[in-house]
């Protein structure tokens, strides 16, 4: 651990503040960190580890397509690639195609894309803007960046694409529309930003209005999506048709990968866009294994167990510690507390893995959980038990 | 593959236009399509392969890692990334720090960003222009596409970000550069854009000037980059220090994978970039391996060996052909004929498929071999001798 600590302070640029652990196993939500020392994870790598650690099934299906191949290009036909695209496209219910990057980021890049190409086909005026949301996060791309509507995070790397918009919550969206519009990015329950889903009433006039002017509804599922509200994608939940959804982390089980996918069906043309590694065997082998593992959970109800056990555990957790939460936030395996205050949450985040199980923060004040789809019984009890000890320890 | 390339078309965004083939298989040059036809592939999934298909030690290492863990996020220490990031360090003989994301587009981003903050931080004025060339390609990105020096790219999905300027040629680059120049990006070969190496002298006085006027020199190894040209980096092979260097590509041999790594060791602060899959277990473990890999065959000589006889042999291969070859271009395993027009270039590439190997276009009339670094004298012997056939059969 010292020495890896000490290479990671040599080589590689401080853009992240580590926490002081290495972990170095896992098995399903267990992780095991360098010292043996076992945890529970609440936290799945930030909602990628969607089938747990060390899946066995993802595994096998990733090392039988190593043994034959993991990569070419794109300019040939990659069979799991177009298998990934049906499974996704007939999981998610809508009428749509999908293009593989290799992260959120890109996914989110690709549906900008989308959104500015129509914009410009769209008759005579040029339409660009995107209207993104207040406490939202879309990536760490220039765009992407600037898409993000947190205005401390548009510094130091300037000029940013113009055209971005921003609303100060759901309602205000549709009075921000106008002829220059072409898109309207948002999150339907904010990862980062807190883990306070959207009204649903309101997203469903919204997207209603925006069907009305001709404006795209890019709903960003890269961390609401792949079963982790309960439904493939939250807009499933939201009962909305969007124009464009992105997704990311949890379609891989680990592996990098992003997708946009869309109803404009023909908005690009070959040479519009492109990735060198996106779509690959590796990575859509995985999201195929990973897409029919949560498929057979959620036919067999099995997912919607697990949910409705986390949920009430929580639940109990949250009304035994009201001295200290204010407020139960969220959609199925993707949820939280509201702490009373910043400070006692960054105590628990680190007490908490002293006692054996990791969680997140979101936002300011948001104890995030998002354990694997997979997690068991026996596993959510044992971290709501280290949580209880953690709040004992304050 | 009729099936497959039935359910591409229905699912997946027609960004490319597939060559109708897919491979299922391949062993180093090696790749074998869905009706059991065998190629010899000069193209490695466009210099990705790096060290040939279905590499046994890699997929070793992958396999292995996998069965203990996939992810964690970059909350944690990743061991892997701490490893590669020095290996990677170590083998340029720079002294740099290293930031990992997913793809060659995701590695220029940060690039950029890193040139965009340095120049802020530097003095009162804002420094935030960046020079590439013409005819560069930097990814798919909106901002690497307005950095890619291709008039005819920046089209439909503006606003783009200012700050951009195309020099004509390498000689053009310092007469650009002015007060609010941060940065001048270039490849040192060309990969999309005709695989010409720039001018050595060109290049050392070129950095020499940038070093003087404080202006990062920044160059896109993703293409030339891990032993491709026959040194670790081009510019090792250009003898020149770059204060930013991008990989991705052969790095994680067929993982994605995007590195930036950069002398600014602070420019960085906790918060300014990120990734969620970026350096995870998996893709760092892959490129540790692949750099060992490499690194034993630099060091034995038997990747300067495999070089000089695939220059051989291509070598004979165009005088062979002075009717068809106007000239021989590139360095090292990136290298290539120039055809003597594009509508020749179309038909040798889609005949020498049916010859049985794999070569790829660049630029308008560029005949481009990108072969793995591991390639046998056999199999070289074996792709020139379909390439010969394939030119009697034109
Ligand atoms: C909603 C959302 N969109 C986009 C991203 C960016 O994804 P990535 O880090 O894979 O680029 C994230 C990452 O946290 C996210 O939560
Ligand atoms: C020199 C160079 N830079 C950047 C890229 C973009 O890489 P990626 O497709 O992995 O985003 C490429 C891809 O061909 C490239 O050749």
């Amino acid at each position: 651990m010292n020495n890896i600590k000490d290479l990671d302070k040599k080589y590689v640029l401080p853009t992240y503040a580590r926490a002081d652990v290495e972990f170095v196993s896992g098995n399903n939500a267990i992780v095991v960190d360098a010292n043996g020392k076992k945890y529970i994870d609440f936290a799945s790598g930030i909602a990628v580890c969607s089938v747990g650690h060390a899946n066995k099934r993802v595994n096998d299906a990733i090392c039988k397509q190593l043994s034959n191949i993991t990569h070419t290009s794109n300019l040939y036909y990659i069979a799991p690639q177009a298998k990934a695209a049906q499974k996704i496209v007939e999981a998610s219910g809508y009428d749509m195609k999908c293009f593989f990057g290799n992260s959120g980021a890109e996914a989110n890049e690709g549906a900008i894309k989308i959104a500015r190409k129509f914009g410009e086909k769209d008759g005579e005026l040029k339409r660009y803007k995107v209207i993104t949301l207040q406490h939202s996060f879309h990536g760490r791309t220039i765009t992407t960046v600037k898409a993000t509507g947190q205005e401390k995070m548009h510094n130091y790397f300037g000029p940013y694409p113009d055209g971005f918009v921003y609303a100060d919550n759901i309602d205000h969206v549709a009075s921000l529309v106008d002829d220059h519009t072409c898109a309207v990015m948002i999150e339907l329950v904010q990862g980062e930003g807190g883990v306070q889903p959207l009204d649903r009433d309101s997203v469903q006039k919204l997207a209603k209005f925006l069907k009305e002017k001709n404006v795209l509804l890019i709903i960003d599922e890269v961390q609401t999506g792949i079963y982790r509200t309960g439904k493939f994608l939250a807009s499933n939940y939201y009962d909305i048709k969007p124009d464009v959804v992105t997704l990311a982390k949890g379609l891989g089980g680990g592996v990098p990968i992003g997708v946009v996918m869309t109803t404009l069906k023909d908005v690009f043309g070959a040479g519009d866009h492109g990735s060198t590694f996106g779509g690959n065997f590796l990575s859509t082998t995985a999201a195929c294994e990973v897409v029919d593992i949560l498929n057979e959970m959620n036919e067999s109800g099995e997912l919607q167990k697990g949910i409705d056990y986390f949920d009430s555990e929580l639940e109990k957790f949250y009304n035994a510690h009201r001295d200290i939460f204010t407020s139960k936030v969220g959609i199925g395996m993707m949820c939280g507390l509201r702490v009373k205050d910043g400070d006692t949450l960054t105590k628990i985040i680190s007490n908490a893995r002293e006692e054996g199980v990791i969680v997140l923060k979101a936002g300011r004040d948001t104890l995030r959980l998002l354990p694997a789809l997979t997690i068991t019984k026996e596993e959510i009890d044992e971290g709501f038990t280290s949580l209880n000890r953690t709040i004992s320890s304050l």
